[in-house]
C-alpha cells in the first residue's frame, strides 16, 4: 500500500460534532472550476450530461449564469465543506484513485446493482434532482437556471436555482459529488462513530454525494421546505470501501399552519420510514425537532419532519439503508407537491405577507446563528458565500416586539413551534 | 472584609476574548422588572425621572409599550450580558453595597465633579440620550417610545425605540446601568488586561454603564449609523474602585456612498479624538475596520469610524479618558445630523431601495454571524432576544448571485468596503 503524503490544509472545526455533514471532517478544498463540462441551461430542455447545443435557455440566457459556473452545492453544506477552499492538485498515487476507478467503471460497464454504492448513490440523486426540478418547473411555469461543474480531483455537481418565479420566491435544488482525502485529525474524530476507520494512517480517500434543496414559495399560505440526503464513505489506498454512512432529512416551515398539510407531510415521510423500521420515524422526527430549533427563541424553525446522521452498518446493512434513503427521497415530491398545489394561489392579505416576512427572519436566524454547517462555511476563509447563503429567503423582516394577536392563526403557529406536536 | 458567597450562574463563553463588552465576563442575570419606576412615554414630553402624569403619549399610548416594560438595553450588548438572565436576589453584605452608597450619594449631595466616576458616567449618558432622542424626534417628526426599568440589585435603564417613522425605519437609543458581581473565572480572564483586579477573591462587585444606538433610515441614500460608549469598573467590598476601563465607538454604514458624508463623519470623530491624543483616531479607526468586518465576504460592514476597548490607566488617567469619551459621544450629533438632513428626502428608485435591502442583508449577516456579543446573547438561555436583535434592520434581502453593474455606484461602494479607505 502506497504511503501517501496528503497536501491538506487543516481547518479547526470546534463544534462539528453534531454537524450537518460528516462529523469532524476537517478538509476544505478550493474548487477550481473546469471550463469543460460547465454549462448553464434549463433542465427541462436537456439532460445534465449533454453539452451546450445553442438551444434557447442555454448558456448566456441568464444574466447571472456565467457567475454560477462554480460550485454551488449548498444548502448541501456537509459536502460543501470539503469542496470549497483548497488549491491542491489532483493527487498522483501509485495506483489509480477511487475517482479514476469509478470513472472507468462508469465508462466500461455503466451503473448496475452490482456497482459500488458510490456510483449508485450518485446516479440516484441525479435522477431525482432531474425529476424534482422538472416537477417544480411545471408548478412554477418558470425554468430553473442550471449550472454543472466538475472537480479536477474527481466529482462535480449540478446546481439548479429559480429566483422570483411565479410560485417560488427562491428555490435551489443541488447535487454534489466529491472525491477527496480525509486528514488524520478528521479520521480520529470520526472513529467515535465509525470504528471501521483505520486510526493509523495519515489520511484516507473519501467520497461524498448528496442532494439538497430549499424552496421558499411566495404565497404566505405555502410552506418553505428543506431536504438533504447524503452518502459518505472512506476507502483504503486500493480503493476498497472502509467506513460508510448515510445522513439527511426533510422538514417543513409554514408561516400559516394548515393541520392537513402538516399531517400529510409527516404521514408521507412516516410511511417511507415505516417500510424499513418502525422506530425510524419517531427517532428521526425527534432528532429533527431538536436540531432545527431556534433555541434563543425557544421555538422550532418549522413543524419538523425527519433528520438523521451516521447511519451505518451498526444500524442496518448498506442495501437496507440505501433502500431507506431512496424511499425517503422518493417521498419528497408526494410529501410536498399536494401542499404547494393547494396553497400557491390562495388569497392573502398584506398583513399575512408581513407575517411571512417575520417568519422568514426566523429562518435567517436559524441558518445564520444555529446551523453549524452555515457557520462553519462562513467562517472558512475563501468559502463560496453565495452557495452557503442560497438557503436564505429572498426577503425577511425584523419587527421590534412583534407579537401575534391573542387567538390568531399567527399565535397558534407560534404555540406549535414552541411545543412540537405529533402529527401522525 | 466580609467573605461573600456569590449565588452566580456561570456561563461558558468560549470566544469572549475580543468581545464587545468587558472581556470574559461570565455573569448573566435575569432582569426582574420592578413595577415602580417603569413608564412608557415620549422623551420629548417629560424627563426620564418623572413619574406618569397622564399626559398624552404616556402609558397605554403604544400598543407594544406594556411588553417593553422590561430590560431592552441592546444593542448595548456588553451590558446586556450582565443583566438578562439571573434570578439572584439583592445581596446582603456586611456594609452597604456600591449601589446603596451611590443611591445615598445621589440623594444627599447630587452629582458633581467630585462624585465617583460611575455616577458621572451615568449622568452623562442619560443627558446625552435625552439630547439625541430629542434631536432625532425633531428630524423624524414621530416620537420615540420610551421605557424605563429598574434593577432590584441596583441600576436600570432607559430604552427609546422608533419603528416605521417618517425618516427612520428602525431606531433604538438605549442606556443601561448595571450593578452586579463578577465571578472568579471572569476576574481571572479580565486580569490579562487589567492587572489591578484582585485574583484572590471569589467574586468582586462591578458596575457598568453605557449608551448605545442603531439608526436605520428609510431612504437608501441615508446611511445606517451605530454607536456605543461604555464604562466599566470593579470595586472591593468596601466599595472602593479597583479596576476600571472605557470602551466604545461609532461607525457609518451607507448603501450609497457620498464621499462628503464619509469625510464629514470621520472628520468630526477625528477632531474629537485629536483633542486628546493624535494617535487615537488612526489606532481606533483601524480597530473599527478590523472589528466590523464581514470576513466571509471580505468586505467591511460599512465605511467605519472608530472602535476601542479596555482603555484604562495604562492608557491615560481616568479624567482624561472620561473627557475623551465625553467628546466622542458629544461628537455624535454633529457627525450624523448633517448627513441625515441632506439624505433623508433625496429621490430614489425602486432599484436603489432594493440595493439598500441587499446591504441590510449584509448588516444582518455581520450581526448574526460575526458580532460576538449578539452570538453570545442569543446562545445564552433566557436572554431577551428582542433586545439583542433590536439592532437588525426592519427588512433585508438575499438575492442569489446579485452583483453590482460595472462602473455603477453600487460597485464603487463594494470596492470601498473591500478596501477600507482613509477619509481624512
Amino acid at each position: 500500500m502506497a504511503s501517501v503524503q496528503a497536501s491538506l490544509r487543516l481547518i479547526r472545526l470546534p463544534f462539528f460534532r453534531q454537524n450537518y455533514g460528516p462529523r469532524g471532517l476537517l478538509r476544505v478544498d478550493f474548487f477550481t472550476p473546469k471550463p469543460v463540462g460547465q454549462t448553464a441551461r434549463h433542465m427541462s430542455d436537456v439532460p445534465p450530461k449533454s453539452t451546450n447545443s445553442g438551444r434557447s435557455g442555454w448558456g448566456k440566457s441568464s444574466v447571472w449564469a456565467p457567475k454560477t459556473r462554480l460550485f454551488i452545492g449548498i444548502p448541501f453544506i456537509g459536502l460543501l465543506i470539503y469542496s470549497m477552499v483548497t488549491d491542491d492538485k489532483p493527487e498522483r498515487l501509485d495506483g489509480p484513485s477511487m475517482a479514476e476507478k469509478d470513472a472507468l467503471t462508469k465508462r466500461e460497464s455503466g451503473i448496475t446493482d452490482q456497482s459500488p454504492m458510490r456510483l449508485r448513490m450518485e446516479e440516484f440523486i441525479k435522477q431525482h434532482q432531474k425529476q424534482i426540478v422538472a416537477e417544480l418547473e411545471k408548478i412554477d411555469g418558470k425554468p430553473f437556471h442550471i449550472d454543472t461543474w466538475d472537480r479536477p480531483q474527481g466529482g462535480g455537481g449540478i446546481s439548479c436555482v429559480l429566483q422570483e418565479g411565479n410560485v417560488f420566491e427562491k428555490a435551489g435544488v443541488n447535487t454534489s459529488v466529491v472525491y477527496g482525502r480525509l486528514p488524520r485529525p478528521a479520521i480520529l474524530k470520526m472513529r467515535a462513530d465509525h470504528k471501521a476507520l483505520d486510526p493509523d494512517v495519515d489520511s484516507l480517500p473519501f467520497f461524498a454525494a448528496g442532494l439538497s434543496l430549499v424552496l421558499h414559495p411566495s404565497n404566505p399560505m405555502a410552506p418553505t421546505v428543506h431536504l438533504n440526503y447524503r452518502y459518505f464513505e472512506t476507502a483504503d489506498e486500493a480503493g476498497n470501501t472502509n467506513a460508510w454512512w448515510y445522513g439527511g432529512g426533510s422538514d417543513l416551515t409554514p408561516s400559516y399552519l394548515f393541520d392537513e398539510d402538516a399531517i400529510h407531510f409527516h404521514n408521507t415521510i412516516k410511511t417511507a420510514c415505516d417500510k424499513h423500521d418502525k422506530s425510524y420515524y419517531p427517532r428521526f422526527k425527534k432528532w429533527c425537532d431538536e436540531y432545527f430549533s431556534n433555541k434563543h427563541r425557544g421555538e422550532s424553525r418549522g413543524i419538523g419532519g425527519i433528520f438523521f446522521d451516521d447511519l451505518d452498518n451498526t444500524e442496518k446493512d448498506q442495501e437496507q439503508l440505501f433502500a431507506f434513503v431512496q424511499d425517503c427521497l422518493s417521498a419528497f415530491l408526494p410529501s410536498y407537491i399536494p401542499i404547494i398545489k393547494r396553497r400557491k394561489d390562495m388569497p392573502f392579505t398584506k398583513k399575512e405577507k408581513q407575517w411571512q416576512q417575520i417568519r422568514r427572519g426566523r429562518y435567517v436566524e436559524f441558518n445564520l446563528v444555529h446551523d453549524r454547517g452555515t457557520a462553519f462555511g462562513l467562517n472558512t476563509p475563501g468559502s463560496r458565500v453565495e452557495s452557503i447563503l442560497m438557503s436564505l429567503p429572498l426577503t425577511a423582516r425584523w419587527q421590534y416586539m412583534h407579537s401575534p394577536e391573542k387567538g390568531s392563526r399567527e399565535e397558534r403557529l407560534v404555540d406549535v413551534l414552541k411545543n412540537p406536536r405529533e402529527w401522525v
